[in-house]
């Protein structure tokens, strides 16, 4: 794919700064970009780096600009603009209409002919299959799934019977959409399962990453709304709610029935407990446990940075005795001061 | 699927408060419920619920059943019973008896003729399938798997060779049973593979989730006994035994040769170091770091919950400086009070 | 398979004390080994086992050789020459040379005659896979990927386009290699998706876990260098670089663009952030959050081992006011002792 910058500032509405009949193929990082790449600088931090760039053009803000060696598109978000031009330049592969001859596919299920159905994928009955959807290689989806046009699923995704998935849509390999919620009954000291009825709802623009599960709802059904986006290796338990435009990092736990706004940013290995509420427009930094609701947006946190071990195991050692520190404490207060001055915060 | 709720009360031995001749098809929430619906209250929490329900019958115990406005299935233990009636109601889909066309499929493989081989499965050598046993889409066993009377593998799961799981076990999709557990010697500053030769053995009733890995034995087996319930996205390194009855939440880590008794409880992204042993009757609260044996029954913990940023960045400041915070209190306990009484504590 | 131990003790070169005519056909631990079994004794713990052994012979050092009651072969490193006599007692199962009919193999694709491919594989466009390459039941192999000679993919197995894959790396069932890195551009409170353009790169003697995730890069290409052992469940996000022979324990999530050295050893459930830089030699122990850069060899921790639930609510407590605990410390010291002596550490 080869596109001169000219027509790139004309599509994108973008100011050229350079010549506008360079003609551009790839894109690259600043630092390794020939004069067929397009880079940029989104960070005022890697502007230094701009002097030494051969790239054929730059995508980059105003106050960027005035650094730039080369030819530039001088935008107002030039992130956003780079990920435009690199889907124009790296367009995700495409398969062919139709269905490929390995894959099996039941009679009653209703593909659209502009659909890819990759080898070895199994269609169950009553499947959907929207326009121009790519369904790659060894995907399942079972009986009564139904997916919307130009959705992705990369390869070797599973999706459960009755699961739906909106329009436009990714699902990275391995992940596992509507398996069954962790439900049992306790009944004389055994675990009797629950069937789970419900199933899983996911909006349109959602992606969801590689080896990532997504668990049926027990009664009712697993939600995400349209635009969150899910890295990989997460797991999201029945009946939980995401709300639109969220974004959860790699590692996630999200337990049974708990419900997170929208435009929320949950980071990396963040465990989240059942039953809660997390409201609009919270951040949750990496690591964080997260026992209760949170009702007001805000960040948060509940991840110790590391030590040398050596000064790690004697904290945890005061930690360990901090019961009798603060006793300690009290004590030498009891002796020293008048007890209702100070001890007020203590039990 | 359509029953009467005078066979239901027949069938499960409880008492009918209402119309024997209601018919019900499926089970719902109290809210969503309608006239062919059951519903249940397992928690006195939702009894106020039960006032606006419009269920064909809601499943409850002596306690919730005088405010029940429509038909009632009065029992001791209704979350038990509500699983049953579901199960009636919502049997897991079933495929027909033997193997689709699309399988490959050793000679030598022993399938009882009841068993279902779902399409595009690769069942190896030497493998045995129980009685009425569902082998859904894309699974894998390889050579020498055994796997009991009506299991259940809903699709996509991969039993590695000698893998044997007993009768009516169930495993969600994109699990990984018998993997090489992670097992290498040092030799000059490289990474030597020490063979894994063992096999796992999964008993019956067990529940394994989505995308969850239990590696196989380094030389003896890994064993998860029966009734055991394991959630997605869970690692069991090699040789570990989990006992009967146990359930593990999503996102648990537990490290190679390490024993969990009978009956235990352990949360969501709780991480289990290695050759440690966890006895009966143990529950682990989520997010909690295990790093040594635990040897009495009863409830542990070692997450602490999430703060706004900003405290916790104090807090995490404050926790750094304990050695220095307990020096100073030492050295005031010196200057004041004679140091026989207070530091007895203290190192 | 069945050796004498004479021929084991020539071909690894150690020292045999004991009749070389004795024959061994597998491996067991002391306890279970039986008189064709090998055993082994690395740890001087274990040495108090070898009175009972019944084993053929058992691998150890000069320091246990002594109080060994049958064969002994005794070397310098018991583990290492163990996991030699291991994989030749149970060699990794092979295929036949060749491609299985079920298997979907691209027209362009490089094959080495040596190499077995597996039932319901799918093989890309533009593939090449090396001599005596194992790739298992329904693996998949997107267009343009390189697996090198001696390669293990076990089964189902996910390269993503382009993905290379250095000799004698060895890849567990579920992994997925190359799936998108989790990149987005904010716009207008939306996520656009950043086109992933880099690949992954992965050296030769590398081993991957079962249902690991290592993302391809967002530019240039995530890379694990020779020799690196990743166990299950692992996360590698976009830009990563693990280097060399370090070896990752199963759960750690390596957020994007952070690099790894040389011989590093990362506990379970390590989260690491992005763009951080772990310099070679470091140990990292369990379940610790990595949230800025390690610059010295060395061990470091950050988890808190559990408590009794109870003990552990008060230490929280105690941890919450942490703050208030400091202050009251800090009056006291403002009312009894001269402020300049004491506060230095205060803020």
């Amino acid at each position: 794919m080869s596109v001169s910058i000219g027509e790139l500032a004309v599509r994108f509405g973008c100011e050229l700064r350079g010549d506008p009949g360079v003609q551009v193929e790839r894109v690259a990082s600043l630092a390794q970009a020939d004069a067929q790449s397009v880079a940029f600088v989104a960070n005022p931090r890697y502007r230094a780096q701009l002097a030494a760039t051969r790239a054929g053009v730059v995508v980059l803000d105003e106050a960027s600009a005035a650094a730039c060696p080369v030819a530039a598109l001088v935008c107002a978000n030039p992130h956003a603009l780079f990920a435009r031009i690199a889907a124009v330049l790296h367009p995700a592969p495409a398969g062919p209409p139709g269905v490929h001859p390995s894959a099996v596919v039941a009679a009653d299920a209703v593909l659209d002919p502009s659909a890819h159905i990759g080898p070895l994928s199994v269609i169950g009955s009553g499947v959907v299959v929207g326009a121009r959807a790519y369904i790659g290689p060894q995907c399942l989806l079972e009986d009564g799934v139904r997916v919307g046009e130009d959705v992705r699923l990369v390869a070797r995704v599973t999706l459960c019977r009755g699961v739906t998935l909106g329009e436009r849509s990714i699902v990275q390999p391995g992940a596992v959409i509507g398996g069954d919620g962790f439900g049992f009954a306790q009944e004389a000291g055994r675990w009797l399962k629950v069937p789970q009825t419900g199933s899983v709802r996911i909006g349109a623009d959602v992606e969801i990453g590689a080896n990532t599960t997504v668990d049926r709802g027990a009664i009712e059904d697993t939600v995400i709304e349209e635009g969150a986006k899910l890295d990989n290796l997460i797991q999201i338990g029945h009946n939980v709610r995401i709300g639109a435009h969220s974004a959860l990092a790699a590692c996630v736990g999200v337990s049974g029935s708990t419900s997170i706004g929208r435009r929320c940013m949950i980071g990396g290995q963040v465990g989240i407990g059942g039953h809660l509420s997390i409201c609009d427009d919270v951040m949750i930094t990496g690591c964080t446990m997260v026992s209760h609701s949170v009702t007001r947006p805000g960040v948060y946190s509940g991840g110790i940075p590391l030590e040398e071990a050596h000064t790690w195991r004697r904290l945890v050692g005061r930690f360990k005795r901090l019961e009798s520190l603060a006793q300690r404490l009290k004590a030498l207060e009891r002796h020293f001061v008048s007890a209702q001055d100070l001890e007020e915060d203590d039990d």
